[in-house]
């Protein structure tokens, strides 16, 4: 997607040969602000700190980790190691392990003299497999607003949670993929965005991409979301999934349940746009999905843009308060109108995920 | 309730005879600082820059405000201007249209030389008014909490949205009353925090209050109640209203609807706890009140304190973004599994209030 008009992506292997590059996200949306990662350390705390976020960008950028780390030293045992430290920073995101797998698995039997070459050729299929599955969830999606447009013939009023677009994948995005495409078809849209506390992803990150991409929206507390349900001013809402079930459960961003209680209540069709890694075939009930408990700091604290330009944190709670962090949230299939795969859409059920992905019919 | 373990109220008469202070509860939860109230100018400004908060004591607060009006000008034009004034600060709350028409009606006849006596009397009452009713709501809301403990023995777990407190009333609060009362009576219980974003009234009042009191609580996003309630870590909810339909629809803090619906989805108690003055009985249907539209600088800026203690307000949006900021949302009565007065619980419905109230039967 654009940043001041320029086409970028969100990682990218540097010029020398030896290292990766990504945007710092935290920094987002009063600096634009890039990194360059040299080592699978270097990729790990990227994750961590969350300079880079996103179930398929982290997957895709821990990809990338091995690949640093076979340059630097190939042997079993110090690859067995970058694995584990990379996995351990985000456990719920199932991209993670696939793509971690996905790089192990290439370099099975690979001699350590050319273990290098190939994770990097194996990280770099994995983000083109990640921009083509975007697109291709884009060019599913859209129809789903072009229908909405079709029949009032207003711009559709889309609602959408956290940040699923180009910064959470390695472009287009998955939720707003489809509101990307739709809208380089010329149909006419309004996006309201969840602030998605406690990281203000929504308002840091999609609000920016959104006014980079010069399409239509406004912010909103998380707050305000089953209020505008109940007014009738969402058509749709859109968001992505950091981790499906084989029966079509979501475990997504803190809020996405609310979310999606309040669609079922006021009738807004509810889907949720995701690329296959995301899916776990190993799993049928979300909730027994492991929720991540992150920092308290996350919610003590926000980061922002003081009056002067300088970037600050302040605090926001009594010091003696405790806080609590879970990170995720599921929501059950039962409450999802459908699913957009980078192979169509779907009902979100296991019949319905099958007959996109046949091939899991025997062995799952 | 308590400040650094001394008695206090939000609201108080100044020893000159001729002012009133109050608490300025948007240094909360950061400084603890009182303000002095001049004028009927000044009452207003405190209203509308929400130094006081909360429906009760915004109705108390005006009331004050034309006794001081009345001090300096008891003329019916001059004080007809300072009705105006004070209601269009906060056109939702109803409690402020009642306060200010109770105080009108008192001085209705009355001399000018003897309106200012009259209406310190009236704005006394009220508040006097206001804190037993408070303590009435602790004392018919405290059974819920000790009838699940008896159930349980264990401490009872409660979330609550924003700050229905003792700093939004004069005394005691609505929504936290049954919790303090079941706290004195040494029921052991534990309070879910909402944050309440734009404004953060739960993380910056109720959590500083909780903390004050020394009960046991937990800041969460707003995101996260859903989540909570899903996995059975919420047994209650208890918010207040800011305006309650004669047929027991709630309009209170944006984001209690999508408590309200969470609740129902996973068999938790829903209860709203509110003094009579919050009740219209002119209106059934709640969705027809309307919606105050705050500054999008409420969403735009967030205000805390810096690590060198300083405050300050930071910028967390794109500049370029648009903002929507309704400050508040209808929870339909039959999402409400009970309502807690000042005369006791009853089912949120017509003949539910009209059990408590039957003097409403007629002429209403």
């Amino acid at each position: 997607m654009k940043v001041a008009g320029r086409p970028m992506r969100t990682i990218w292997p540097g010029d020398d040969g030896r290292s990766v590059w990504i945007i710092d996200q935290t920094r987002l949306p009063h600096r634009f602000e890039t990194r360059r990662l040299g080592s699978a350390a270097d990729a790990a705390q990227a994750i961590r700190q969350m300079w880079v976020r996103g179930a398929p960008l982290i997957g895709v950028a821990a990809a990338y980790g091995l690949w640093l780390q076979a340059l630097h030293d190939p042997s079993d045992s110090a690859l067995a190691a970058a694995r584990a430290e990379l996995f351990a920073t985000r456990p719920t995101a199932v991209d993670l392990r696939f793509a971690l797998d996905s790089v192990c698995e290439a370099l099975r039997g690979e001699p350590p003299s050319s273990r290098a070459e190939r994770a990097r050729a194996e990280a770099d299929r994995l983000a083109e497999e990640n921009v083509a599955a975007c697109r291709a969830i884009g060019a599913h999606g859209a129809p789903l607003l072009e229908a909405i447009h079709a029949r009032s013939g207003l711009p559709v009023q889309v609602l959408t949670h956290c940040n699923a677009g180009w910064l959470a994948t390695v472009d287009w995005g998955t939720a707003l993929a489809p509101i990307y495409a739709a809208h380089e078809r010329g149909v006419p849209l309004h996006v309201w965005v969840d602030e998605t506390r406690p990281r203000n992803q929504g308002a840091s990150l999609t609000a920016w991409e959104l006014l980079e991409q010069g399409i239509p929206h406004t912010v909103v507390a998380d707050n305000a979301g089953g209020h505008l349900m109940q007014r009738g001013r969402v058509e749709l809402v859109l968001v992505g999934s950091d981790r499906t079930t084989a029966r079509g459960d979501v475990c997504n961003k803190i809020g996405t349940l609310e979310k999606a209680l309040a669609a079922r209540e006021y009738g807004v069709p509810f889907h949720v746009a995701l690329p296959a890694s995301t899916i776990d075939w190993t799993i049928e009930d979300g909730t027994r999905i492991p929720i991540e408990e992150r920092s308290g700091d996350e919610l003590r604290r926000v980061a922002g843009r003081r009056e002067d330009g300088e970037l600050v944190t302040v605090e926001i709670l009594p010091a003696g308060s405790a806080v609590a962090n879970p990170a995720f949230d599921v929501t059950p299939a039962r409450l999802v109108s459908g699913l957009v795969t980078e192979r169509g859409r779907c009902a979100a059920s296991r019949e319905g995920l099958l007959s996109l992905y046949p091939e899991r019919r025997r062995g799952s």
